[in-house]
């Protein structure tokens, strides 16, 4: 479903490479060009057919009547004013970030119709190389719109998304931040930890469980460092219920207390179940 | 290649199920016989092939050459003497245990020719109705042999798991439960901790990051419990360790001090990336 004139998507990566691939494919926008300061990048994103044209320049932008920040979050911040002065008031702009009271606030001073969202989907992978159109296929996506953002626009790429077939729901910056420092930002910060705490000598000695339990940790630690900064007081708070669990368990184990251990173990593996199979 | 006359399965859950289907797929016993508590899962087992006969008492192993302990680490420990008066001396035993001081300690004394095993298999699933015959296949299996391991043993045994296509590497059982702390019961304390953290509406708020890195809590409480009481000093020693990595990229967070945080977060990478692919 056609849905716009010319996207123009910032970042030419995992996220905004399989945007774009997915905008083309499901026929969302008549063109889609990208924004990329890696001409590796933009070369590859054209050859797989994921943006009709790119450039290192913002000028490329100019007609976009949506614009799709896929960049790590302090380049969002960063580029916004410039793209300001480049594109419509009218043009629609979102960004993909992963924390979004800061982008949330800087952006929705900036531009008339944005829209904050966050796709769940991508993976420990990063770059245009691993782009792939149906990544946001049955995931999940949310919209974190605010008192001022424009109904028109929140409609609009309500659609938008779900015409990428995700699922859609609605959290204000605030809770989406709270939540996900918990369910994203901590595990992230778990698998950084754990793998980082394991001897270099010891690791050949080991099987899936350590694989799996750190895959994240194979994530960009550029793109990683920006979102844990700029979630700060949420993060915090979640490593500090974290570290009471595992006190709780580290206790457990040091008196011998079957009955303690049994009652947390018990509760993680009914709490694992509920999540969607493995 | 036939190794053994009968083997005798103590314990058909998911590593003794597909053991036994692993042993009879190579033809590595005329016989296998199955002991366990639950009639269900005897039943099961020789529904799929497993074994050629069970029962729920011992008797049934009179006349193994080979008994291979497959239990949670308690019910090892207390069958030993009881098994001990019913096969012959000449009779090797090995168990397939987690952790290997104590079990290793305390079967060494009571049987002539055991050799502790370990084979890195297996998963987050539990229970016969999970037992594959190729879950040892291209696998690591850990020889844990002390100063009184008989060497004809321990010879066979390791031609034992090489049959069933494992790699085999021989660590010391104090080595073995000082590695495996950090590589496999720290991860699983992770897990249960982790998922213990997030608060049970935020669960839905989530995607395969969560899912992956706590992938090891849906692992049975009971077998767990036990493993973890069974590995204390190592296990807290790790856990120490993974704190002061976690409270290093905490503090990193709250100081905003990126250079230490990006430090971090990339030796992370760097270490994750020499485990083998996901």
């Amino acid at each position: 479903m056609r849905l716009f004139k010319k996207v123009a998507i910032i970042g030419t990566g995992l996220i905004g490479g399989s945007l774009s691939l997915a905008i083309k494919k499901k026929g969302i926008a008549a063109q889609v060009v990208g924004v990329s300061r890696r001409k590796e990048s933009l070369a590859e994103a054209k050859k797989i057919g994921a943006i009709d044209d790119g450039s290192r320049g913002l000028g490329i932008i100019k007609g976009a009547d949506l614009v799709v920040f896929a960049t790590p979050v302090e380049a969002i911040i960063k580029l916004a004013p410039r793209i300001r002065r480049i594109i419509s008031p009218d043009s629609i702009v979102i960004d993909v970030g992963s924390t979004k009271e800061k982008i949330v606030s800087c952006l929705g001073k900036i531009f008339t119709n944005y829209v904050g969202t966050h796709p769940l989907a991508g993976s420990e992978k990063s770059g245009i190389i691993n782009a792939r159109q149906d990544i946001f296929k049955g995931s999940l996506c949310i919209l974190t719109p605010t008192g001022k953002t424009a109904p028109a626009a929140l409609k609009k790429i309500n659609l938008f998304w779900r015409t990428l077939e995700t699922k859609t729901i609605i959290l204000s910056p605030q809770t989406h931040d709270k939540i996900l420092a918990f369910t994203s930002h901590l595990p992230h910060i778990i698998a950084f930890s754990l793998i980082a705490s394991v001897p270099d000598k010891y690791l050949k000695v080991s099987s899936t469980g350590l694989r799996d339990t750190t895959r994240l940790a194979a994530s960009s630690s550029e793109i990683w460092e920006q979102i844990l900064l700029s979630n700060k007081k949420h993060i915090i708070d979640s490593i500090r219920v974290f570290q009471k669990n595992l006190s709780a368990i580290a206790l457990g184990i040091q008196k011998n207390n079957k009955k303690a251990l049994s009652a947390i173990l018990m509760l993680a593996r009914k709490k694992r179940d509920t999540l969607s199979a493995t």
